[in-house]
């Protein structure tokens, strides 16, 4: 496409939370041309992600085209694209499929599962960040309940109903609470052999608590509730091993056929390849305007970015700093296009939420701590509220309405990865 | 488990419509135990599997787990395993994990896509039979649309916008009706580089004409209806090889990254194992009380059987016969225990439908015949109907009504066969 005279064009990568949202705000502005590029076609609706691995909810329920989000906007062009490179100088990317000049970037690609080091480990313990991986995770946990069920043998029945989760931040924990729910309740009555009582579900925590982001009254209130719900809260344990048998830690064996990862998360890989200051955890450090040092056209959002101007801590990879975030990059270029300063960006502190199970969750906003059933509803709320521009929000709250009265599971779908009879041999099942 | 004294172990292979259906009709039955077998997990409502390929429903719409299902039978168990071998002399069933003794057995598994001979051809051309085809076959055309977005070569884009269909009977009718639709109505206001009128949609047929089983009358209002989709109805077209490029015919080529098979199914290879008399398709012939010659105690339903008694043609491979077949079998059973004479088998005419895109069907019932919006209506009311049992039905219809009053589709998501971040390549994003 030629540039129409004095027309911006912006470049979006990555439309989860942070890219969406400026997105939305770059739609139809004048003087401002849009691309918006992601590997998939699809954005989703992350803090609900465990639900489709729980079998909850579908992944139609919390995702939706990209290009039909954004389809009102003229000016905006959606690409299902994987961006290798960016040449910060030249003003250019280069995608798989050619390259693209820029006026003003945004960089908004998220973070996906670490496994420091240990990357071999992933095959025996999918994390949770994309709906392939939570939809391999509803295949292992319903699959163990149905190797279970046709086990003679009591050791190997005990390992398929054995469940591990390492790490004991709010994803860990919600995988937690969300299968020992299961195991108790939902599946209980639809198995015949399966004595539902040797089931097993322990979380794992390297750290001396769960949830370290919480009040300590809070976590420990986490942690009696997991409890109810028959989960082990291991803490202060460190996994050194992980295989297709079980878990290792220093002094001690889980055998089990399932295990998660929830433990550590890195910003994209094109980081790396900026050729700026990063922090530890390889996140790009960003100016007050979240633009990128010596580059003021090119900014960073969401888990790809480290803030922490005026802040004890850099920001936490959470949805409402990611939202705020390409809300605040949008305005600032189009501040710039029209000539005029970008502002630093000032975090609105939303709080912090984590459910554990089907009613109880633990909320945190600023010296508000709430725990129990009235958190539970706070947390229903604010999700329900965030799901707006979904056009699935009335299906979810009904889906969740029916799976809260009903005790089932409205998605409990083992769907194989293999789609073809032929060249795979028929007898040959297993997922 | 040890039998209790008298009791008589009913084990059914198969939870489609016909076995689900003898499954309910036996559960909780005294002096029946029942054990229902299926390689899946769940139950598909296979009528509306078009519909999950189309991206207008997700599968947990229309499939829920078998064992949920019949949860409130005491008597029955549900196992998910493959039955690798019949011994009929033994009365036994051999699975991969074991053994079972059975003092009755149905099969009902149903049938799977033949491609008569080139099953190499499967790889290029999905056929529509299970859950993950459906999901591959969305992948394939919803990513069609995305490669033809970025394309910037006018050959090669018009090569992802050409959709070539198999088979003219109702599946292939129904997919190509969907693409046709699609292409013209929901997806050409979100794509930007897209001439939509490029698309071309193809139904290659190789008899003389598209849906044989229908009055020629109705069959050519379908294939009128087809064309006002946008789809060219391709009669007396033999295709000669199928691969990665595109459909081959005598004289002629298509040009196309997208190929779909609707045009053969064959009955579950088990059949081949009996040792009874197979029809020239390879269906089991069965006795009018749709048993088994020289076993009683062993019945055939659904797209397994062949059943041709009283009748000018065998009966088809729809779901009123399997679901009717299998209640039928159920019933001979009890009478059977109950020490009296199974009865002969008697088939009620529930009439034929067909959909072709959002609003038209065709739909015969005796002398009866429907085209157009009056069929459609037909069409939706008897699906809604057989929805019954499952407990999706009011969010089908809600989802069919957005569908219908918006013109968009509810689940457009590409969602790719590799969950692993670090086993693959991180560049490697293809589906």
């Amino acid at each position: 496409m030629p540039y129409s005279t004095g027309m911006k064009h912006v470049i979006i990568v990555g439309a989860g939370f942070a890219g969406l949202n400026a997105a939305k705000k770059l739609g139809n502005k004048k003087g401002v041309r849009l691309t918006v590029i992601d590997r998939t076609n699809h954005h989703l609706f992350q803090p609900l992600l465990y639900q489709v691995a729980m079998a909850a909810l579908s992944p139609a329920d919390i995702a939706g085209p990209i290009r039909h989000m954004l389809a009102s906007a003229s000016n905006t062009t959606v690409l299902q694209d994987e961006v290798t490179r960016v040449r910060l100088a030249d003003r250019q990317i280069i995608t798989s499929g050619g390259s693209l000049d820029y006026d003003y970037l945004i960089l908004s690609c998220g973070s996906q599962h670490a496994y420091f080091g240990r990357e071999e480990w992933e095959e025996f313990a999918p994390g949770l960040k994309t709906i392939e991986q939570a939809t391999e995770i509803r295949r292992r946990v319903l699959t163990g309940y149905e190797a279970a069920e046709k086990e003679p043998d009591p050791g190997r029945q005990r390992r398929h109903l054995t469940f591990a989760i390492v790490g004991g931040g709010p994803t860990g924990v919600e995988l937690a609470g969300a299968i020992g729910e299961m195991s108790r309740f939902t599946l209980a009555k639809d198995f015949r052999n399966i004595d539902s009582t040797l089931s097993r579900v322990i979380l794992l925590e390297a750290g001396p608590r769960i949830l370290p982001s919480f009040p300590v009254r809070l976590a420990n209130k986490a942690s009696r509730d997991l409890e109810k719900l028959g989960v082990q809260v291991w803490t202060n344990t460190m996994v050194t091993n992980i295989d297709a048998t079980g878990v290792q830690m220093a002094n001690e064996r889980i055998e089990c056929a399932t295990v998660l990862w929830a433990a550590g998360v890195r910003p994209s890989a094109l980081n790396g390849l900026l050729g700026t200051t990063l922090d530890r955890q390889g996140r790009v450090v960003v100016e007050p305007d979240l633009s990128v040092t010596g580059h003021p056209e090119v900014f960073v959002a969401g888990d790809q970015a480290h803030f922490d101007h005026g802040l004890a801590h850099p920001l936490p990879g959470i949805a409402p700093v990611a939202l705020q975030q390409g809300r605040w990059i949008a305005a600032n270029i189009l501040l710039r296009i029209r000539g005029r300063a970008a502002q630093p960006f000032r975090y609105q502190d939303k709080g912090q939420l984590a459910t554990i199970g089907r009613s109880r969750a633990i909320f945190q906003f600023g010296r508000l701590q709430l725990s129990g059933f009235l958190a539970w509803l706070a947390w229903l709320i604010v999700h329900i509220y965030y799901l707006i521009g979904f056009k699935n929000r009335v299906f979810v709250t009904m889906n969740w309405a029916w799976s809260f009265f009903s005790f089932r599971r409205g998605a409990r779908l083992i769907i194989s990865k293999e789609w073809r009879f032929y060249t795979s041999s028929r007898h040959d099942q297993k997922p």
